[in-house]
């Protein structure tokens, strides 16, 4: 796989259950350093729109033609605005890849799911579709994949994970995010 | 000079004059390519807060007792909010240099300050003060600079410019900051 192929990365901005909506940020890297771009939308929170917001917003970029995937941080955007992956995959061209450092706790997902939504049936169908992979290289890391081989998403981390477990297109993503709701970004530990 | 140093770029959103307030975009690199924070304030369109707020915001900082310089594109944010870089350096103890491609035109400067503001000659006396200098290495620019020599000023510029004429910290705070208020960035030319 070329080095210089362009990621792009996509995380949430800091929240309380008080706001209904959440801005989304999204970083275009070329390499693993090189930023060329960055996008800004919102969602509800705790709302239904990420997948058809983040198809928008891909769909109208400039660049689209260009990327080779986008990245997540979770299946999930302001709270538990789900994004079905395959749709969004399907709808915009591109394999989206989610990504989170422990393994999620379902059970307790479904439960607060069951607890907090009438539509909890759809959410948690969005949520557990497919398979959960585990990734060792070069950090240990769980992936969900759609429009794309295991074998190319692994390769994709690995390009973009330059220092710790996040991949540099999320690890920017979530500083803008937080930077701009909160007017000093804070790290991942 | 270490070429893992940490600089802070500045630069502010799209408006129009329209609009009150303009977001302001920080950005924190170490070294020409890994960025460690993001910040965002704002500031009036046409107003005169431009040094009180990035004096604020950067004293606030977590990160301000390791920023080795801090770049400004030009003199002004928001129109013609003027930047005091000499006051803006001893407020916050950190060197400040202002970027621009080409040489500003000054008499026209002065013309449209005269013209639209009351207090011209204060705005015309911190965009005035000081000598601008220009660099021609890697790109030719010109620059202005506050407690900092013109040699340690140049090698700021050539460490953190790593393609065309803008340097780095200017070039993410810039996509930042267009990308938050048009909802795609847009490059410079």
């Amino acid at each position: 796989m070329k080095k210089e192929i362009r990621v792009l990365g996509i995380d949430d901005g800091s929240f309380s259950r008080k706001d209904n909506r959440v801005p989304i940020v999204g970083v275009m890297l070329r390499g693993n350093s090189y930023l060329e771009g960055v996008f800004k939308t919102e969602v509800d929170v705790d709302g239904t729109d990420a997948t058809d917001i983040l198809s928008t917003l891909i769909c109208g970029a400039k660049y689209r033609g260009q990327l080779r995937a986008m990245l997540l941080d979770g299946i999930a955007l302001g709270g538990f605005n789900i994004v079905d992956i395959y749709t969004l995959s399907t709808n915009t061209g591109i394999p989206v890849i989610t990504v989170t450092r422990d393994k999620p706790d379902f059970k307790k997902i479904k439960a607060a799911l069951m607890k907090h939504f009438d539509d909890w049936e759809h959410r948690w169908a969005l949520v557990s579709a497919g398979k959960m992979a585990r990734i060792e290289e070069p950090y240990p890391i769980y992936i969900k994949y759609a429009g794309i081989t295991f074998e190319s998403a692994k390769q994709i981390i690995k390009l973009f994970t330059i220092r710790g477990a996040v991949p540099e297109p999320l690890r920017i993503a979530h500083l803008i995010a937080t930077g701009i709701t909160r007017g000093e970004s804070y790290g991942r530990a």
